[in-house]
């Protein structure tokens, strides 16, 4: 049997525009062995996300982008192969940020133990992790929809859209998806219990989505950008909210953009119907994660908040499956198993 | 003597872009006399705000557009002349929003007892109104500045700028004030104490507006839009909040705006920079009317805050004057004197 080696992806080349596979690159070392007070993990699940697309571009950010020849960055679920760290024993299961990558060394920092008998370790990625939590606290925290309110929220079938949906219909409010496709749509509506669902690939989204919300739209959890922004700023309420989480339809875009330029008219809007428009991070909402926890786990418990998530067998499809995701071709919280749990 | 007449102001067309002198008509109408409740108001002092460019076009907003052939709204000081109210006099000093006109009559609703001993009353309509209320409950409900933050706003010299800068200094937070022309910048750095006061008509302002904010801008009042927001946005800090109070620099274009579209750069920052974009208006913050009154009243008294005048002589004169005041001609608080106190 050949000596195990660490498998792993780096960024080749800073994409302009959409990504190319050309822009990753599959890389193998030896493995490392920890040294003292460190942990050798094995990766069996990695979180691909759209915020991956910004960490590719060298620019300002609230964080430092991936160096050219480094590992990408990424939350994984791992498990303990070595350690001489005294929290964690071989065949811990943890949450790390380990990034594209067969194993990693780690110090400890960061990693936190997931019990497989609570939650499914794949949840920690998902639901019960960063874009659970950015639902949850961007909702509650930014968007504050009051019973009754009609919540509106873009990507309505990833990970954060699709929680978010479910939590304003656990407030009290209607919740209208918008995502890409009749399936997805129908996903919405029948096994989420969205109030409606629209998809955005269809002919006349604003006529549709001004159906759909005929008291206008009080809170717009904006995760995409672009043409699904158009369709719903018109419907915005007096002292409507939008938590800004993600534009996803606009992170390949090579500025300048065409005119005309829409900024004027936002700002006027902004003004005159009195609304808040609030970018924000998952740090920021640290403190909320205890509450986050206890809420999302009982609430998936009762089957209030349902998931789904989309599974890519092998690191080595990584790329490909991130470049997917960028056009909305997962379906669900997307997932690598990098090696079995 | 001649019989007295009402004189009233009334809009006569809806410009397209910047309005025009004949956009106005001056008429004139018998004096109404006051029936069973009601009061006779002869007005002393209009205030001209930014705000009614926005009621002279018929678009949706947070108040309903003024009429054409109607009274011009507005806020008033007004002496009540004959009274069939019970809870004034003949020679009470009063807050109104009679318009612009030289009588009104009144229900009472709305009508606040001026004691000029206690404050002149043209600061009513200025430091001790409407737009200090909006400068102090934008900045400490919006703006929120920490003590060492840059604050940055825009008209500076204006009723609602001159306060907001007064009491970021007085929060701790460093002032940045931008106005046009030297005379108002040296009125904000040697009367009103601002650190530093940007001309927006001199060449480089973003360059200018950079060195005199070496560690970013946290609060960005914004009062203007247009060349100032380019500016200020790229020095925009994470965390940063973006109270949006006006957009006179904008209200007399005629859309659409031509490109690049900016909209898609700011919606970026706005999440990369976990920025808060937050339009207002007065009515919302109606809960913090009694503790502006009395800070303000302190810090008047004190000399914390200090604030000036243009007071332009006649009705007749309140459409050029409101002209001017789009152009940034007034200095200080613009209010026209329609009758003696």
């Amino acid at each position: 049997m050949p000596e195990p080696r660490n498998r792993r992806i780096v960024l080749a080349a800073r994409p302009r525009g959409r990504p190319q596979l050309t822009d990753f690159r599959l890389e193998e070392a030896p493995l490392p062995s920890p040294g003292e007070g460190e942990v050798l993990l094995r990766v069996a699940l990695l979180s691909l996300d759209p915020y991956m697309r910004g960490r590719m571009d060298d620019v300002r950010s609230y964080a430092r982008p991936v160096g050219l020849g480094e590992v990408m960055e990424g939350g994984t679920v791992a498990v303990v192969e070595a350690s001489r760290h005294p929290a964690v024993v071989p065949g811990d299961v943890v949450l790390s940020r380990s990034g594209w990558q067969t194993h990693a060394l780690s110090r400890g920092e960061g990693l936190v133990k997931l019990d497989p008998k609570v939650a499914p370790p794949s949840t920690a990625l998902g639901v019960l992790g960063m874009p659970g939590l950015v639902a949850y606290a961007g909702l509650l925290e930014v968007g504050r929809p009051r019973p009754g309110e009609t919540v509106v929220v873009s990507a309505a079938s990833g990970a954060v859209g699709s929680a978010v949906g479910q939590i304003a219909r656990i407030l009290g409010a209607r919740a209208v998806g918008i995502a890409g496709g009749p399936e997805k749509c129908a996903y919405l509506k029948d096994e989420l219990g969205f109030d409606a669902a629209l998809d955005h690939r269809a002919q006349g989204l604003a006529e549709r989505l001004a159906q759909a919300c005929p008291r206008g739209v009080d809170v717009y959890f904006e995760n995409v950008g672009g043409a699904v922004w158009d369709a719903v700023f018109p419907l915005l309420n007096d002292h409507a909210r939008v938590p800004v989480c993600g534009l996803i339809a606009q992170y390949n875009a090579t500025a300048p953009f065409p005119g005309p330029d829409r900024l004027p008219l936002v700002m006027r809007q902004v003004l005159t119907r009195s609304l808040v428009i609030r970018g924000f991070i998952e740090r920021e909402f640290a403190p909320l994660r205890p509450a986050f926890q206890r809420d999302m786990a009982s609430w998936i418990a009762s089957g209030k908040v349902r998931y789904r998530e989309d599974v890519v067998e092998g690191l080595e499809r990584a790329p490909e499956a991130f470049l997917g995701l960028l056009e909305g071709k997962n379906f669900g919280k997307l997932l690598v198993r990098v090696s079995p749990l």
